[in-house]
Order: C-alpha cells, then sequence, then structure tokens
C-alpha cells in the first residue's frame, strides 16, 4: 500500500422513527466515517473464469488498459466502462451560485464521478486469475463465448492465450447434466479436500502476485437450490467434516472466507446461509450477493418505482427471456432454472407492500411470470420480453411492453467490476470505529436477490438502492446529502 | 372554512454548496413551514370541459362521489383515483423498530398515504364547472369522448345532461384548421372584452357555488407557440389594450389571475410570458405549467433515470404516437404539433447535462425524434411506441423497444385532479412567512416542461422531481426526510 | 330439406407428377363434382358448450339471428362474422374485360363471396346444444367467459337462461387437475355406458328438433397425449369392451360416428386415432381436426410462407404466449401442455422441407420453443410475442418481433362456425361418385395440426391450404381454377 | 453467347372470364413460350453505386464469386444468397408417388431451385460497373456504409479500391438539400449533353467488357415526384431539346432505352412515365419498376393477404420507420419523402377492393399512416415499427404490433440481383412468338409501386404476384402449374 492514511469525515444521519402510536420521531445521528486511503494492489479471482462473464470482464480491463480500438461493422469503436456505475455515473454534490453576465443571480447543480469521489481500485489494476471446469485457455474461450468483436480480440490474443484456469469444484447433482461435456477440469478430493485446494489456490494467487486483498467472485452457472438451511457455522463445519457433499460455491465460499478474501455471489442460488455469514464475521472478512441485478429485474425494479409510485397497480407481470449462450444452456433444466425464478419473482415485494391502497391487506397478489428459455441461436445476445399490465383510473388498463435486446455478458461485465470494486472499498470503511460487513448490504443495488445483515429487511426499489449507495459514498467523501427539497432557493 | 388555524412545522433544509474551488460547503437551514388548515371549498373551471380530459376527471369525480360500480366485459368494474399521486400514493414516513416473538429486533419501513399527510381538498369536493367552445352538454360530450363504459355513463347520465360548458374564447388562428366544425358555442368581443367575460365567468361561477378558491384550468386543445415573447406585465396590458389578438389561453390566464384564481396550463403551448408571473405575483395569485407529463414522456424521464443512472448513455430515441382523439386531430397539423414536439423533445437535457463522462463536453447531442399521428381508429386510447438504444461495455448496443397503450384520457384525469389538489394546497402554504409561488414549481413532477421561479433551472428528472415534492410534503407535514443511508441499523 | 336435386359441375385436376428420372410428366384428370342442393336442417353439439369458445359461438349465432346491436364504449357495434372464411370472405372467381369511357379494354378481378358459391347451412339456422361437465347454464356462463360486452348479454338473457349444458363426459387423468371444482355435472357408467349415454344424447337432440344432420364439436379442455396408439376399430372396441378409461373425446368420438354425426376435434390431443377413421370410414361418416388453427400459429404459418418463402431461412422461433381464461388454466400443468407444444411445434415443417438451399440436409433444425402461461388478469385477452430470427444476405439477421393481441374467443368462434359449415357442406358432395373423406382434409386451413387420409402428406403452409379450399370450392361450384400467369392479357 | 439454341415449351393458360350476366366462361389458351438458351454476357450499370445499396451488391457478387469465408462475433461467417427468390427460393414442380417399405403407396412434394428452371445468368458473371454522385472509390463507400463486416471488406480491398464511379447526373432541385455536400463528382450540360454522356458510358461499359446485354439499376436517392405527366414521347423529345430540368432518373431511363439497355427503377419516384414506356418499346427495349419491395411494405402485403384473406377487416395501419444511412438522411426532407409515401400507403388497395363484405362500397377507407425518419445512430440497421388494428367477430379487436430490425441493405441487395436476373432473362423470352414488356409486369413482386403495361391494374398482394412469376418461369420450363385440389390423390 502506498499510503497509510485515513479520511474522516462526520456525517449527520437523518431518519424519522414512528413509534407505537404512529407518532414521528425526528432522529439525527452523528456518525464518523473513517475510509482507509491506501488502496490495495487487489486480485480478482474468478469462479467461472472461462465463461461469457469471465472473459468479457478480462478482455474488457484489458481493453481499457491499454486503451484499445477495433474496427466494427459500425465504424471504429474503443474501451469504455459505460454501463459500470463506479467508473461511467457522476453524482450531484452540491449547487453551485453564481451570477450571469447580467449580474442575474444563477445556479447549477455540480456533479462529480463516483470514482473520484473515494480512493478505489481501478479496474486496470486488479489481477485476474481463476477457476474453470473447463479447460480452454481464455483465448479460445473468449472466441467461444461469441460477445466480443474479432477485431477486439485479435489484440488481445497474445495476453490471452498465456491465461488459463484453475481447475474448477465439480459436482454434476448441482447444475444442469447438460453441463456434464463442458467438465474436463476437476478438482478431486473430499469436501474438506476440496476447500483446502481452492484455500491453497488463493494463497499461491496472493503471494505470486503480492496481493493484499483478494476478492472471490462467483459467476459460474447457476447452482440449484440447496435444501439444507445450514444455520450456524459449527452445522457447516460438520458437514464439511462428514464429507458432505456440498454445493460448490459454498466450497468456494468458505475456502476464501477462511483465507480473508471477500466473497461475492453472483448467481441465483442460495449459497450465502446463516453459516457462511458467520464464517465471514469469525473471520473479519466480507460477502455480498446474490444474482447480478443487470437487466429486466434492474428494468422492473425501475418500473415498479415508476408505475406504483404513480399510484397505479400492476396487476400482472409476465417476464420472458431467451438467450443462447451456456447461462440460457445450464437455466434449461428446471431445477437450475427454479433458483433462478426465486431469484427473479420477489423484487417487487418492497414496492407492493408498501402502497396499501393499490395493495390492501390480502389482495398483494400480482399475477407474475418468469419464462427463460434456451435459443441457441441467438448467442449472447439476450432477448427480454416483458408485459407489465396495470389498472388505471375507473379500472381501465395499462399495457407496457417491452422487448430489451442485449449482449447479457456486456450487461453484466460492468456490473462486476462494480461489485469488485466496492466490496474492497467497503473493507477499507469503518462506521463510528466499526467495520462494516460482514454483509455488504449497500451493495444491493447491484443484485437481484440482495442479502444484508438484517434477512427480514431488504430494499429493491431501484430508486432506493441507488440512493443509499449513493448517499453513503457521498457521506464517506464528505459531501452531505440532498433533501432536494429546494427551500432555501426560493423555488 | 371551517377551521382558521394552522399546522406549523419547522424543517431542517439540506444541501451542500460548492465554491469556484470544488470544496463543499454542507448547508443547514431551518425553516418555518406553516399550512392553514382550512380547506376551502374549492372550484375547479375547466377550459375545454366538454373534450376528452374535461369530461373524464368530471365523470371520475362524480363516480368517486357516488361510489359507483358498473358492468364492463371484464366483470364489475368501481371507482378509484388509480394514477393519482396525491390520492393513490403511499410515501415513506419513518421506521419502526420492535421485536418479533423470539426476542429478535425487527424493523419495518411506516408508509403513509399523500392525502393523509396534510389537510387537502378531497377531489369530490370540487364545485366543477368551466368553458367550451363547443355547446354539447356533458352528457352528450362524455358519450362522444368515447373513453368511458356505457355501464358508468349511463349512471351519470341525469348529472350530466344538466351540466352545460360556457360559451369559450376561440381564434383559429392558433389551432389547428380541423377544430373549426367544433366551434359553435364561443365568445366575441375585443381582446379586453374577452378577458371582461371571463372574469364575469369565474366572478358568476364563484358567487353562486360560495367558492371560497378557484382553480382555472387549460386542458383543451394545444395551441401554437405564441410568437411574441411577452417580457413584462406593461407590455401584456399594451396588448390587450392595442386589441391584438392574444391566444385564447393567455385571455384565460390573465382573467384567472384578474380574479385572483389559480391558473394551471395544461397544454404544451407557451403560454406561462414572464408577463403572467409578473401578473399572478402582483395579484397574490399562483400558476403552475406546461403539458401534463401523464405517458410517454413520463416513462422517458423514468428511463432517463435509469440509463443514465447506470452509466448507460443512451444515444437515440424515437418516439412514436397515435391516437384518435380531438387532441390527436388537433395535433395533426404542423403549427400545433411544433408546441407539442418542443415540450417533449428537451425532457431529458437534465439527465444528460449532469453526466460528463457519457456526454462530454460538446457531445451531448443524442438523436432524438417526436412522431405524433392521428389514427380515428383507435380513439382515445393512445398508442406509444418508442426505442432506445444506448451503448453499453465496449460498444456494444442495448436497444429497448416499448409498446404502451392507454386511453390518454384515464391517464390524463388524475393528474389534474392531483394539479388542482395540491395547486390549492399550496396556496395555504408559507415558507418562512413568504407565500409559495407565484409559480408553483414543486408540481414539476405533472408537467413535460416545467416552469419555475428560475428561468434557468429546470429538473426533468422523474425521481428527482418526485423527492421534492414528496419531501416537501412530509417536510410540511411534520416528518423528517430520509436520507437512506441506515448507518444507524447497522444494515 | 327442401330440395333433392344436385349441382353437378366437372373440372379438369392440373398437377405434375415427377418420375424416377426427374422428368415432368403434366397430368390433367377430369372429375365429376356433384353437391347435392338440399341443405338440411343441421344440429351443432358443442363438447364444452359453457367454456368461452362454446358460449361465443351461441352469442355470436343468436346475435347475428336478431341483428342486434349494442353499446360499447368505443360506440355502437354490431353483430357480424368477421373472422369467418364461409361468412367474410371472398374468393376471385375470374376477370371480366370492358371498355372505359374513351374505348380502352380494360379489366378486373371479379370476387364472389365464399358463402354464396354452393349452398351451405346458414350460421343462424343451426340448431345449438352441447355437453358441459359444469352445470352453469348459458346466460351465466357467458357472464363468466368475460369475453363480450355486457350490453350484448343483456339482450340475450332471455335466449341463453333456458339453455343449459347436458352433463359432461369427465375424466380427470385427462385434463389439468385444476379442473376439478368446475366439474359438477357429470355422467357415470362404465366406458360403454358413457358411450350409449353420449349416442342417446345425440339421439335426443336430434328427435327433439328434427334434424337431418348432427355436427358434434370438441372445443372443451385440452386433454394429455393418450398413450396408446389404437391402430385398428377391433382394438378400440376391445378396450371399450374392457372399460378402459378411454379420453372423455375419444368416447364422444366414438358416440358421435357410431350415430353417424359428423365428429370434428377443435383441441390439440390424439383423438383422431386410426381405430376413429376405420370408424367413420364404416359408418359412412366424417371426421375432422385437430386443434383451431386461430392466432399464433395462423400468423407462424403465414411467416413460414413469407420468409422462407423469400428465400429467407428462419433460424429461431420464440413464441410466447399467455391468457387468462379456463383454456389458460388447463394448459398450465405441463401434461396438457405437452399436447398443445406438439400441435405447435411442427407448423412449419412442409415449409422447411421444400428448400434445400437454406435447408441442406441434416441442417432443417430451426430453435423453436412454444410457450404458454396462465395470466388470470388478462382473462381471455391471450397475448402472443413471437420473435423470428433469420439468417439474411451475407449473414447477416432480420429480426421481427410481433405482439398480438386478441380476445382468444373471438378469433376461434368464427373458426369453429367455419369447419362445421364445410364439414356438413363437403358430407354432400361426391367426386367422381366417392363421398369425400372419412377424414376432411380440405378443412386442413383451420386447424394447426391436420389430420389428413394420407397420414404420411401434411399441408402446413397457410398459402397452399388455402389455394386447396378455395380451388376444391370454385372447383364444386363450376368456376375454374386460375394459374394467375396472365398470358393472355399481355400483362 | 454460347449457344443460340431455344427451350419452347407448350402451356395451358387456364382462367376464367365472367360476363355480364355474372355467368362463367372457363378458358384455356394454348401458348408457346419459347426461351433463347444462350445466356449472354451481361453488365450492371447501378446509379447510386457507391451508396449502400450499390457496394452491398458488390461485394456480396465478389463475395460469392471468390466463396469468401470472414470471422464475426459470432463466429464465421461465409457468402450466400440468402433473400434472393432466384438464388434462394424453391418452388413445387410437381409430386412423387412411390411405394414404402411396406408396399404402402405414398406421396412427396418435389421442389426445384428457381435459378435451375432455366438458363439465367449466375450474378457471379455480372460485369459490375455504374455512376455515382461522389467520387469515392468502392472499397472507402464500402467502409463509409457500414454495412458489412471489416472481416469481409479487409479480403476485398484490392478489388475494390480500383473501382471508381463514373460521374453522376445531379439536379439538387429533386433530391434533398442534404445531399450537397455529397455531390463532388457530377456531369455538366444541357439535358441533351447529359443523355449523350450517360449514353457513352454505356457504350464504354458494353465495348470495353464486350457485354451483350447491359442492364441499367436506379438504386439512387430517391427523388422528389415530378410533377409533369409527359404522356408521350414526342413530348419527352420536346422537353429534352428545350433543356428542360428533366429528373436525373429520366436522363438515365432515356439514355438506357436508346442504347437498347434495359431500364430498372428501385426508388419510388416516378420515373417511369408512358413516354418511357413508349421509348422502351420503340426501341425494343424494356424497363420496370418502382420501389424495391424489401421490408415494411412486402411483410404488408403478406399481412394484407393473411387477415383480409381471413376476413378480417383492417382497420388501422400506422408504419414507422426509422434508419440512418443516406437513404433516410435523403427522406428527411418533406418532398422526397412524399414520393415514398406515395409508394408505401397504397398496397393494400387491391385487398380491399377485393371483399365487399369487409369493405362495402363506401367504406373502403382505412387509416393508413407511413412514417420515416432519419436516425443517424442505428445506420443502415433499420427499425419498422408496425401496428395493425383490425375488427373482429362481435366487433372485438385485433391488434398485431410488429418490430423489425434489418440492415436495410442486406434485404434490398438480392432483390436487386433478381430484379436484373430475371429482367435479362426475360428479355430472351418470347410468348407466342411476341417479346415480352416492354413494361416486365411479372416483376410485380419485387416492387412496392408496380407499373405493368395496364395502367388501371396492378397487383399488390405478395401471394398473387409469387404466384405470377413462379407459374410463369414454371410454365415456361415446361412444369404443369398446380391446383392444390389434391382430388386425384383422395386427399
Amino acid at each position: 500500500m502506498k499510503d497509510t492514511g485515513s479520511l474522516i469525515n462526520h456525517y449527520c444521519e437523518r431518519f424519522t422513527l414512528i413509534d407505537e402510536k404512529e407518532a414521528p420521531k425526528l432522529m439525527t445521528i452523528e456518525h464518523e466515517l473513517k475510509t482507509s486511503t491506501a488502496v490495495p494492489k487487489c486480485g480478482l479471482m474468478m469462479i467461472g473464469l472461462g465463461g461469457n462473464n469471465g472473459t468479457t470482464v478480462t478482455c474488457g480491463i484489458l481493453a481499457n488498459k491499454n486503451k484499445l480500438s477495433w474496427l466494427t461493422r459500425r465504424g471504429e469503436a474503443s474501451a469504455n466502462y459505460f454501463g459500470s456505475f463506479s467508473q461511467s455515473v457522476t453524482v450531484k454534490v452540491g449547487m453551485r451560485q453564481s451570477k450571469d453576465p447580467s449580474g442575474k443571480k444563477t445556479m447549477e447543480d455540480i456533479y462529480k464521478p463516483v470514482k473520484d469521489l473515494l480512493p478505489m481500485v481501478k479496474p486496470e489494476d486488479f489481477v485476474i486469475g481463476g477457476w474453470d471446469i473447463n479447460s480452454m485457455d481464455m483465448y479460445n474461450a473468449t472466441l467461444r463465448a461469441k460477445v466480443l468483436e474479432p477485431g477486439l480480440i485479435q489484440q488481445l490474443e497474445k495476453d490471452l492465450i498465456k491465461m488459463k484456469p484453475l481447475p474448477g469444484v465439480y459436482n454434476l447433482a448441482y447444475i444442469a447434466s447438460n453441463q456434464e461435456d463442458r467438465a474436463n477440469h476437476i478438482k478431486e478430493g473430499t469436501t474438506s479436500q476440496l476447500i483446502q485446494q481452492v484455500q491453497e489456490d488463493i494463497k499461491n494467487f496472493r503471494t505470486t502476485n503480492k496481493l493484499e486483498r483478494v476478492v472471490v467472485l462467483w459467476t459460474a452457472n447457476t447452482e440449484r437450490y440447496y435444501e439444507k438451511d445450514i444455520s450456524n457455522l459449527e452445522e457447516l463445519e460438520k458437514l464439511i467434516k462428514e464429507n458432505a457433499p456440498l454445493p460448490p460455491s459454498v466450497v468456494y465460499g468458505v475456502a476464501a472466507l477462511r483465507e480473508k478474501a471477500i466473497f461475492l455471489n453472483g448467481s441465483p442460488q442460495n449459497t450465502i446461509h446463516p453459516a457462511l455469514i458467520e464464517l465471514a464475521h469469525k473471520q473479519g472478512s466480507y460477502l455480498a450477493g446474490s444474482d447480478f441485478k443487470s437487466g429486466q429485474t434492474k428494468y422492473k425494479t425501475a418500473m415498479g418505482d415508476y408505475l406504483i409510485g404513480s399510484g397505479i397497480p400492476i396487476r400482472s407481470i409476465v417476464s420472458y427471456n431467451h438467450l443462447g449462450n451456456n447461462d440460457g444452456k445450464n437455466l434449461s433444466e428446471p431445477h437450475t432454472f427454479r433458483s433462478k425464478e426465486l431469484s427473479k419473482v420477489s423484487c417487487l415485494e418492497d414496492a407492493i407492500m408498501s402502497n396499501k391502497i393499490l395493495y390492501p391487506k390480502g389482495q398483494e397478489h400480482i399475477d407474475h411470470t418468469v419464462v427463460i428459455k434456451y435459443c441457441p441461436f441467438v448467442g449472447d445476445s439476450k432477448r427480454a420480453m416483458d408485459e407489465y399490465t396495470s389498472e388505471i383510473f375507473l379500472q381501465g388498463t395499462n399495457t407496457i411492453v417491452s422487448y430489451n435486446v442485449c449482449e447479457d455478458s456486456l450487461l453484466a461485465a460492468p456490473i462486476m467490476i462494480d461489485i469488485c470494486v466496492f466490496a474492497e472499498l467497503f473493507s477499507r470503511i469503518s462506521i463510528d470505529s466499526k467495520p462494516m460487513g460482514p454483509v455488504l448490504s449497500y451493495l444491493s443495488f447491484f443484485f437481484k436477490a440482495p442479502v444484508t445483515n438484517h434477512p427480514e429487511y431488504v430494499i429493491n426499489s431501484l430508486g432506493r438502492q441507488k440512493d443509499m449507495l449513493s448517499n453513503f459514498l457521498k457521506a464517506c467523501a464528505g459531501y452531505g446529502t440532498e433533501d432536494n427539497t429546494m427551500m432555501a432557493f426560493d423555488f
């Protein structure tokens, strides 16, 4: 680390408590927010490194690092971080008043890039590695993914061909049977041995690359739901000792946390059991998940804010998806799809529960269907077709149909970068002298089914998730938060 | 008025000033917010009373007042206020902490209906009247509109048939030539005389109905842009004296403000010139506008928040609309459409200007096209088809196509009710002993092209407009505003 | 019958035989087409009478018989037969040459309504009856269906309330378990007794109403596929004798054919086994099926003609549907959906097999997915969302997305009328002194999975199905068929 | 020419004449169809060679000639002629009866590629040349077009860079003012001189390349409608003599026909006046047009066949398009768009006129709107959004919305190839010893607004256009035409 100093800011939190008699009590609580300014050398180990997400993140970071340009049918393209909250979003940090040439007072909003708020890892500085159950080198894996332009891949060939994933933990019982062909590069051993092997991998990666921090990110296949609810660490340790066939994601999670790496889960399965949280807590490490919120569900939580927030009750949502990448293939079997479905259908619950005029007690049900189909021809170009039907004034109907086409991995990759950047940052922040976590709930914005430190309290509203993250970052950076009332401006 | 008391709350506004050196200065300013609790008997005079919006508002209020139900193809329907922010939206007013049966601390959000925050006019209590250039009674006008179900209209026949609009101010130079057939019920006279006649209408309406407050709402045809920029009241008075052919909306505006009525403009034309604002100020009255934001543009400003707020630069938006009601017919001529187009295309400007990573200086242009076509067969059932094309990671493309079907008037009517309810409320609120206005900028949420007291500062972002309105109402009601940082909750 | 005469026309069929050596042999074969002109008094017995299709057909026929008009939100509506090939389509019967005022030769096409080509039953003359597993009278069943406007249903109340379905044959093993609640009106007995009871119902209906012809039409729930392939009549009789639990549709089929009624199958299950065809043949009766082709599949076979017929290879089709009527509910279970899926996915096979340039041997596969979801809120208003992805020149891609909204029953009802009208007509036609049938293959136009007298030869192309039906009708009516070469016209 | 022989076939045309008394008269007329089998060496001169269509045709032909493959994001692609009727479509030429292993009679349809029916120019054998108002060489023009993949263009660089368009005829009065920048390579002179120069160009091209036949194809910008109706050749010659500023397309047409080249018009403007037809007739040459039917209109005429042919009256069609290529730019001005609009809106007229049940006399109107917008960001990737609203049974409504994305030039290029191939072929065919033409009406399938030899008689129905073309080709090739009645097969 280049610097061992800290940035300390004080922030006055503001919220309202409602007591039993419905009376509001306005609370203001002063906090000390301390951010270590020493940005560590950080490694990013992806599980599923050779998959579409893994190769896209890798190439995207290399393209940006080398400031590459390449030819496409549409003209010359060049590297960017579009779609990344940390790298491409700005937040309002305040207002400026001045005078125009005629002497009239004017005001304007001042925005600042998120990346400039606090010292964060630059994506280009991540050292990339990871595991895959398929042995293909990263150059050929990138070609196989069919996500990126040939003109870009060719420039990266030399770098990519040298990168080879470590052998992966594999258990066919947890993924779709159609993945069997792909599994040619796997670890063998008891559960305990597998954990040990992954720990060795992390250790080696850390040592070889002289890393101060490692982030382990699950971006591999969706696993089926794990039927057991491992409610405490003791139970988990017992299962490991007994050589119970744990889902691979749990094996990685345990290994990562034992190594004090940050563990992030980008797929929908229920990897983050209470026992894993307990382990993170014990180790002083961090975890977050689950399921990247990149496309249809992100749009859905924005639509929930929009419609329900306008007094319009959504009555049915039908969400169809099809895609032809390996994610779609894996999800084409019912037991893996079930995990995805569960992750996707509950995302409007907080919006519905918030409005008893539109959804009175006992009438909270909406027809909500999610379908994912495997359509090889479209490749990574995912198509989401949604229909939102709402009731409007005098029981008229409002129907909104949307058709969304996007390379699945191009939406996911920048979000993956965000999660890693912020997870590392949060590991350097303390609130009132206490470290954050162990669950990094402030990452809710990036997950379809956010896990929090309060199992009963989850925020899905996109607007509120974004407020939470932005305001927290601004507070840490010494900016206030805005209430937008504009009263002082005679608005 | 039933009550002459006041509700007084103190609110501590919070914002940040950025000085020349980019340093933040955190501001907290205490305000006294005083709301007169005496809800007046209020009249609503609509210009274009017999049009689709006018008849829908009228029938909707009557249906709710009488708690009507009616049979439709889909089963029994009953009156509601869906789509109304004031009547159907809830806001988070705070959190409650308690313990679950096992003694574990839990927390939950507490929401409250907007209508219960402060004493407001109940929509059913509005006394309805207004003007139309067509003489048809309200029963037949409602049938002509083809918006509502026969089963509802039949129950209202007796009430509606007695309601007849006052003759309207008419000037064919400002609307489409295809409206000529409809204009059989118009006032004659010099500009000055027309204003006088409208003033008499307002006076009579007030006296006859024993009203304490009158709101005059333009919901008639879109007029063409008025070429002159009437920059002060003196100039306006001079034009009136010279019998200049002012646009009818200006005639109504002047008359309403002279009568200390609140003047609201729901159409896109530039009625609200500086001179009109000056008049409102002088009269101690209020005005707001322009152009109800009910459908495509509202969605667009939500999409702007969603995409640009996710670091995804929108590069083109093509917005097609067609509808078959009289609004569509009037807009089928280029000079009236031009007003609408201007109102619709600039709604993403603040979002674009806020992000210099996605839109560097000189590259703020996006391809943005708005088309409105008249298609009689679809009637009031407006169809909006949009295509949003954005650049994503590594210059991939994200395309979102939406198709939105909705009865135009069923979306507009609840918003019209909102504007009137809040405009009346705001006329009873003072901030630090100063009345609000004269422009009611806090109504920006409801307008495509909001007019504010700061011509250079307009907020189009749907999320921010909503925050502004909600937070202001909560502050007046004695609730704090939330910063959503959740720090106190070890989130 | 009013008339015992016959209409005899001679038609010269024209086709080409290709021999082993690929040489064409032009064939012209003269046929005698004899149509009995005596239109019988005809009864229509629907299985599923109280369902959405059954009630819609019944009300539609009554509305047309009584030339009713009714008020809707959109204005006055009146009875029609739109969507019916027999009642609303015209066919080109020839050309007319004349001279224009200036003496110049002109030519024009002459079209004639299909219904005027040959003597057919008028839909209004059908005597309607049938069975249902639910006892609800037709008035309440029509309200339950939520298909038609209240203003129409109210006018038919008196007629409908008297109509009550006969108890139905019911076997939960063949439909979705969610239909159990509805089954309150069912026949009891051994398989043999059930057949007997249905035969009695038909006999009574015939006698009571003095009918000369009865058509029995299955428009009830989709059954699951029947696992046995009943390959001959002997086997079927044996199963009946052994009281094997036959699917209800087979029970009705056997009963209908034993009664010499025409049996038509509007649902996708494999009711029409070889044994049933043998029975029809033995009885001198007729049958046709299966699965009304009314919406998405009809469009798909038109799209196949359009795209493949333009040299554009479709590579993937994803067809999503959702609806909220009882058909959707029944299809929400996998075993009934399976029947529907099988019926829907093979409809492009003949188009694909016809073009070895686009689909070389071994490359006939296209990604083709069909999804049907139950969404109660949308009721009978079915929504079909399709995506067609095709390869074009130089391996570009053409993507066509369609969103189709239509009341399911309003599309099906006129087709049901067509099938009955033509089935009855075809029972009066002989080709070269031989009756048609037993399978009425010329009805292929109306079925998703047409059964023919040549199991190995099925036509799915919409264009060709229509040509076959139109040309056959024109030939019977004494019109020639057109080759559209226009050579004689110096075109 | 390799061969001076002829293929002679006799065909018995079949149609029905309807006399004044509505009685049908079945006509069978024997024709001698003679096709010269000597396929000439043929040149294709495109006007607008350097535009998107011109470069795409050129590269496509070169790619096929050299059997090229290239890498794309989606994997390896290779040259094809998808979308070409002549190269990629098959037609049914007859049936084959045989026996299956069990001795049972079977039958199957026999299909043959269109290109194998008669001796036609192979696209790869066209010698390509032409004109452009911009001087850019074909390599850079192809890059500018942004239609094709870099991996393909790079392989063609050496060929393309040598190809340079001849200077074009230019008159800004006939195209959009925004084309002015592009016009840096133009001919100067009087109208007569311009014609002369183009004739010289054709002569040189013919001589240099030793061509036996030249086809001149207008694929340049849409011109505005020419206000004069040049009703005979004398008048046209007079205008030329007087140096009237004729539209450039007319200048090319006159020059081409004077040179006995075939003149084809792919844009919508009214180039093909009676005078031009007279000139073609006099010269013994041929012409055809207008406006390539490749996308939205082709789909529309298929939808007309589908819906109206199913007894469903279309009541409104709203067709929105946007694109960002130079065609879109040129059409963004009202006077050029007007030509396009006229070409596009009348395409359902014959379908509407054919059905007096759905469209009784005086009620033939449908709401039909066509919009084209210029949206630079989407480039050549045209997006068509259509809404078809139809009335169905009992005045229900069927709404079909489609969204169609396709590279505009990739759809047009194969059709351009077809038109040239067939035009050349038809110039070698005589019917009853008379040459075809002068207007090649059998090409109607390829044009939005087909010109025929019978101005009052135009066929727009896609199905019928295709029948006409296919049946004519089959007849010339010695195959019969099929009536699809299947009577001989006991179907």
